[in-house]
């Protein structure tokens, strides 16, 4: 059995709701549906999630509510009237969006409960609609489907049992559709995920019954070697590991929401990225082993917004514990950091420029110069990554003499370069300002030639 | 004025000692000479300090003491003799080394009493004969000459304020005759530096002294670009920094006792590595900055016995503290790494070999398992590091492509890759099967055209 997950876009419409009909109708397989809140018509539209934050922070304010729950409701009722749904199926939407303003505004998982009524209420709606066309199939509430979380406002968390309860819906005979983005706490308080769990409730889905597949159908044709923003026609990727992903996703691949990756690696479910408009293109297969072609490089991923924290001192190396110091320091400040390349008596510190103010950084510098006495202390700014990834690389010793040539003949220069502390990819750091040349001159190196 | 520091082989028979005569008094600025133990005349000779090593060990172990002493006598009668000096000369040599046997064998500092012997005995004989020959000299003993250190017998380390003191030498009217390897301590005890320590004692007195210059004679025509049982007749290198210096040293290249570096780098001063038996030929300077004239690789160094912890942990990324958990659990084990690559969800530590038991290596495996729960935990053996070391590097992006490349025509899988996090040097892990190849092939690349 296959679990199927549709994106907000992929449920923008009564056009696309039979798109999505139609998927899941031509593959008997496809046994779990989880439903995304409608997403965007076209560009300027409201998604519904929006449009209940917008009606929950009125609620907060004891503003006028009126307009808001009128604008959901009324997104809900065209939907079905354009699929030829009898008005009535929208009364009990309506109900439930003028529910919302008679919440406690102090309980901390009001704010949850208003979101989670988009994906709730197209579940329903999607549910009553795949029946009235004849399909067997049942809407399950998240508490019904075994997603019991953590207590954590918007930021829930799996509680491990709950795969346990999950299993027996592979046993159900009906199709069953599954509100995606919350679950519910043990105290039966509904908590979402972070912002587009729907990813996530889908992973979770797919692991608890060990589907065969988890197929996320968004508005793309899978995955591309290289951001369509910089790239001109970049291939789109056949197939590729978690691992790969995980790199992928890590240095500018938004395709899919990251912690939606882990359930579905763990219990070795295979997940295909697929294009609700466009079904039968293969999309992009995501697979725990795959066979590598001889191709090195499967995708090139850059992300920007980088700081060097640059370390010497003389015989650093010998100071046993010099290493973990910097790292507490770093910690007792609460920032992150994201890699440590180390020369001899040299250490630069990776991090986010996102996760360092200038108050944090101004102390980081004094912390660190009155506990190391070091020989040489400062920070660069504006540096990007541009991460080259494959499964095939640490085979190759060429791939880094061939990416190496291609940003020199640009004329580019390369702050940092690690190779095979991960096995899958090889990443570069160089200034932001040639971002996007490198980008362009590795793709064409690598791609060129298919 | 400059420090001149000669090596045991230089000293190890009359006809050297002729040379180091002809040097100093060839060069009015060469003020203070720092003298080490006689050394090896010929490649199966014995050296003093072994010597008295084992005469040190008969005196331990209560044995016949008479064969030692007249060995270590003889050694310096026979020098003395060929130099043409009175025999009498000798007494207060045999004197000092057979009053070592009166020592107490509890004191903590007479084995350091013992192999101090070796250079203070010679640092009399040579200050006599150049006054024979009718320079302007003086012996003085390190106690005289401010040499105070910590009380580490056998790993000796300065006193900060002893700095103070030396200066006067500077002020001396003769030339100033010191025995290296050896200060006293505060209580006034014979202590040695680790083995080798002469180029220490050199290097304090530069510092001390704010020298021109500190000239380092040994046997050797200064550094050569790679190592000389690998690649036949490598080129030696005129010019280099200290930190290239250092970054050569830590991989291989041992001319220099690497704490010897620090004093005089941080007083500015620089050396010079220079042939006793070769004294016109320029040799190798080590300055703090030097211009580049364009070849980014000045050096290139080996070094094998490496070990490569690797852990994986998907979404390890995203928990905060977790390298630095990796290095306490290092550090718990008093295991010292030499590197820490990173991934985006890997991490590899490089840990020298024999640092490494089988015993900690278990330990090591068992805490982080226990702890960090990572999806792959595993030590691999075996690995070399290739260091190509220059100051202008950091701007040639070529490089990397270059070395890359050569390693890659070669068919040499490289295993890690790190450039950039130190300034000076771009680093190469690979299997050691591969080392010497890989050397060779990359000196190749870099100085075929010189």
């Amino acid at each position: 059995m296959k679990v199927v997950k549709f994106g907000g876009s992929s449920l923008a419409s009564a056009g696309q709701i039979e798109k999505v009909f139609n998927i899941v109708s031509a593959d008997s397989t496809r046994k779990i549906v989880v439903v995304s809140a409608p997403g965007k018509r076209e560009a300027k539209d409201t998604k519904v999630t929006d449009a209940l934050i917008a009606y929950y922070n009125a609620f907060k304010q004891q503003d006028v509510l009126d307009a808001h729950q009128e604008w959901i409701i009324e997104r809900y009722r065209s939907i079905a009237l354009a699929l030829g749904m009898d008005e009535t199926v929208i009364d009990p939407i309506a109900e439930n969006i003028k529910a919302l303003a008679s919440l406690d505004v102090k309980n901390k998982f009001t704010y949850d409960t208003f979101l989670a009524a988009g994906e709730n209420n197209n579940a329903k709606l999607v549910a009553q609609y795949f029946k009235a066309k004849g399909l067997n199939c049942r809407y399950i509430h998240p508490a019904d489907a075994g997603i019991i979380v953590s207590a954590q406002p918007s930021n829930a968390r799996l509680l491990k049992d709950s795969y346990k309860k999950i299993k027996y819906l592979a046993d159900l005979e009906e199709i069953i559709i599954v509100p995606g983005f919350f679950g519910v706490t043990e105290a039966g308080e509904v908590c979402t995920f972070s912002r587009g769990g729907s990813d996530i409730t889908g992973s979770i889905l797919a692991a608890g019954v060990k589907a065969e597949m988890y197929e996320n159908f968004t508005d793309v044709d899978g995955i591309f070697a290289a951001h369509p923003g910089v790239i001109k026609n970049p291939h789109s990727i056949k197939e590729l590991t978690y691992r790969e992903m995980r790199e992928l996703a890590y240095s500018g691949f938004s395709v899919l929401h990251d912690e939606a990756l882990v359930p579905a690696y763990r219990a070795n479910v295979p997940l295909v990225i697929k294009n609700t408009n466009n079904p039968d293109h293969p999309g992009t297969r995501i697979v725990t082993k795959r066979e590598t072609k001889g191709a090195p490089v499967v995708g090139i991923a850059s992300s920007n917004g980088f700081a060097s924290l640059f370390i010497n001192k003389y015989l650093m190396n010998k100071e046993v514990g010099f290493g973990r110091k910097v790292l507490s320091a770093l910690e007792n400040l609460g920032i992150r950091f994201e890699h440590m390349p180390t020369g001899i008596d040299d250490m630069s510190i990776i991090i986010r420029e996102k996760y360092l103010s200038k108050q944090l950084e101004k102390s980081l510098l004094k912390n660190l110069s009155e506990s190391l006495h070091p020989d040489e202390l400062y920070i660069e700014h504006g540096l990007s990554i541009i991460m080259l990834v494959g499964e095939d690389m640490k085979e190759h010793a060429g791939v880094t003499a061939r990416a190496a040539r291609a940003l020199a003949v640009h004329g580019i220069s390369i702050s940092m370069i690690s190779q095979g502390s991960s096995e899958v990819s090889l990443m570069f750091i160089l200034d932001e300002k040639d971002e996007k040349q490198a980008l362009r001159a590795i793709y064409d190196e690598f791609y060129f030639e298919i």
